[in-house]
């Protein structure tokens, strides 16, 4: 897809490696999801798992050469996995070197989760000569089923030999599960003369829902910037990024954005809310938007990406509660993968939003690289020409317009359609 | 499906006309949904529109004998249909004697649906000899479309003169919309050594969600009672039995639900809230309740029933919104339908939902026809039986229960799995 680039940043190459001293890899360790009763089975059957070919990369990791600032969001969800609460004590000194991070399993709703999510890091510290405590770690996966150790315990070995400056994609390869497309990004900012780097990767495209700190994300960049200003320019992006994407309303227990900057690009290190931070975080907005984007658009069975404008709203929170309301709907999810221009669905949900508005006031037109049309004016469908709409419809991103002609809010949230395919996916993930 | 019986009622046929003196019946007068530039064309041709054998009644009336007290609740959606606006207005004076309902054009988001609505109504009222103000007015159908008159002008006639007091089969028939099967129920109880009888019918199989007075749900009754009275046994009964249903999360334009009771059952008129209301009270809750669930069984695609059980909470609020929680998930609701007991996915949407609890006290459990087995102990998931799962998976009404272990509060919420049907429905539902 097309990347939208707001202000003063270049698109680069390289992901979670592109900025200078970040090294990264992934391996097939050998994680399997199994019923509870067979797990002890699988764990010895683990211990002389043999990767093959067909088999994705399952463990991942990202270490900086030196210590990095580092600022985490987390899910919102009450059920949060294990090493959620593990990375949470880690980064409570705002100081981090290194990821480590599984996918298959989740480490989540089990009787053990903490110890092992603990021992994830013991074992990536060993190896790295790091302190425990430097390490970030995260799992992805099945939820309520006990993670086998062994299998990660002996691919910490190959996985740390193999970590490389150009390892990007092999780490994103081991964090997929249900994504379709590896999704990452890195950009180029300037700070004080000093060329900074920034790249991202993310991984997720179910259990994907506004109002959590959505699926897991790791950023890297080599601009230095204090853990504060870190923490800050990330909760502030991510709220209108990646909060505001959702595929199926359902909200992850695992779900975790985290950065790391190393601060050897040599700018003037940001302490304050100054014209650096600034810049440095515009260029996170452009990696959180293109990232925000590109999980929408790859929600699980997606064909369609779906993005919803509101314009013209009270203030911006309004703008927002209208437009999840509109990505979220299931009825327009279904509308849009069927390619039928049912205007009427669109202000249905925008009426059952939670947010207030004088419905007779809104008007709704839709847009794509095929197009544009009006659909409604002041509350009303209009009589549109059902060949221009179908002719818009007919491209993979739609965007739907909202205005509700009253202030200068805005807000822009971002969906998918709703197919056979995420009903297929969902039916059976375990097996 | 097996009916729920609470309490001292006895389930009747008949539906709306199992109570004595209501006649209702349903015609095919020829309304059809056309894209808006053709509708003028559309109107002319309605003018002589055949009905044929194929097509399904589309015009609905019930008419009660005498004068009954009346009490409506209608949908939370700030876009409201014509007609809910319209019937507003008619049952200020809580007094209604007729409704007249279509299906397939919802007359809402049209520029001259108010005008149209009491068109209906006029048209009733001059053919029944009655009051326009006694007519309650609804539609059900496509948003945004012009709804052409003279089809329901032309209809009137066979519609009144076809009237009976077994017409509720033809009657339901003509609020169907994508409903696969016809919804009514009726019971008999008794106030003070009085026989009465209280039927009804619904329609709804999409646009179904919680906090709306949901789809469109006719109720009729011989039962004396004052219309405060009505209002609050319809209020109260409405929030934990329709509200408490979800299909898609979509909550409608259109949606009603509105109960005539005439009092012609010679029982002393229920004015307060003595022991007749509380026994009037359970005769309704009998009705929406069972009503719910065939509307949840219904829902639009699905397979099966999910019935949510929340006990344990601190409070009923805190009950009602876990279950609420459960039964919407886009991921649970998949799951079901592929018969996969992730149990994962359960806890999951139980921790996103929006209340206070400790999630490591919660257990889960799930049951059927074909047995029970706990899935869930104390936040974690239990080394359970995959076979038995599979089997208590197989049934078509799956219950699943969830113990906060924390307070006395309790709630039932529906829903129904999420299938390719659903998709495939809503893909093209104007076409």
């Amino acid at each position: 897809m097309d990347l939208k680039k707001i202000g003063n940043v270049k698109f680069v190459y390289g992901g979670v490696c592109a900025p200078r001293g970040f090294k990264a890899n992934g391996v097939q360790c050998g994680l399997a999801h199994k019923p509870l009763g067979e797990m002890a089975e699988a764990n010895a059957a683990a211990n002389n798992a043999v990767p093959t070919a067909k088999k994705k990369n399952d463990l991942a990791m990202i270490v900086a050469d030196t210590e990095c600032t580092a600022a985490a969001v987390y899910t919102t969800n009450k059920v949060k996995g294990a090493p959620i609460l593990v990375t949470k004590e880690h980064l409570a000194d705002g100081k981090a070197r290194a990821v480590i991070v599984n996918s298959v399993n989740a480490n989540t709703c089990n009787p053990d989760g903490y110890e092992k999510a603990t021992k994830m890091c013991q074992l990536a510290a060993e190896a790295l000569g790091l302190d425990e405590k430097d390490i970030i770690v995260a799992s992805t996966g099945v939820i309520g089923q006990v993670l086998p150790i062994e299998p990660i315990a002996s691919g910490i070995k190959p996985l740390v030999e193999g970590l490389s400056y150009g390892g990007n994609k092999s780490a994103l390869e081991a964090i997929m599960t249900t994504d379709t497309m590896p999704k990452e990004v890195a950009v180029e900012f300037e700070l004080g003369g000093k060329t900074c780097v920034m790249g991202a990767m993310l991984k997720g495209s179910g259990m994907i829902h506004p109002n959590m700190a959505t699926t897991l994300t790791f950023i890297t960049t080599d601009a230095d910037i204090s853990a504060e200003m870190l923490q800050r320019a990330l909760s502030d992006n991510v709220k209108v990024t990646l909060n505001r994407a959702s595929v199926d309303g359902d909200t992850s227990t695992n779900d975790m954005v985290c950065v790391m900057a190393s601060g050897t690009a040599g700018n003037e290190k940001i302490t304050t809310e100054n014209e650096d931070f600034g810049v440095f975080s515009n260029a996170l907005y452009n990696i959180l938007l293109n990232l925000a984007r590109m999980m929408a658009k790859d929600g699980e069975g997606a064909t369609k990406l779906i993005e919803c404008a509101v314009t013209g709203a009270a203030d911006e929170k309004t703008a927002e509660t209208v437009a999840k309301s509109v990505v979220c709907s299931s009825l327009l999810k279904s509308m849009i993968f069927g390619e039928d221009a049912n205007a009427g669905r669109i202000y249905c949900a925008v009426g059952y939003s939670d947010a207030e508005f004088d419905i007779s006031n809104v008007d709704i037109d839709m847009s794509s690289k095929s197009g544009s049309i009006a659909l409604g004016r002041k509350g009303c469908v209009t009589a549109f020409d059902e060949d221009v709409a179908k002719k818009v419809l007919s491209e993979d991103e739609i965007q739907i317009i909202v205005s509700l002609g009253e202030g200068p809010g805005t807000a822009v949230c971002w969906g998918c359609d709703l197919t056979y395919d995420y009903v297929k996916i969902n039916g059976d993930y375990r097996s």
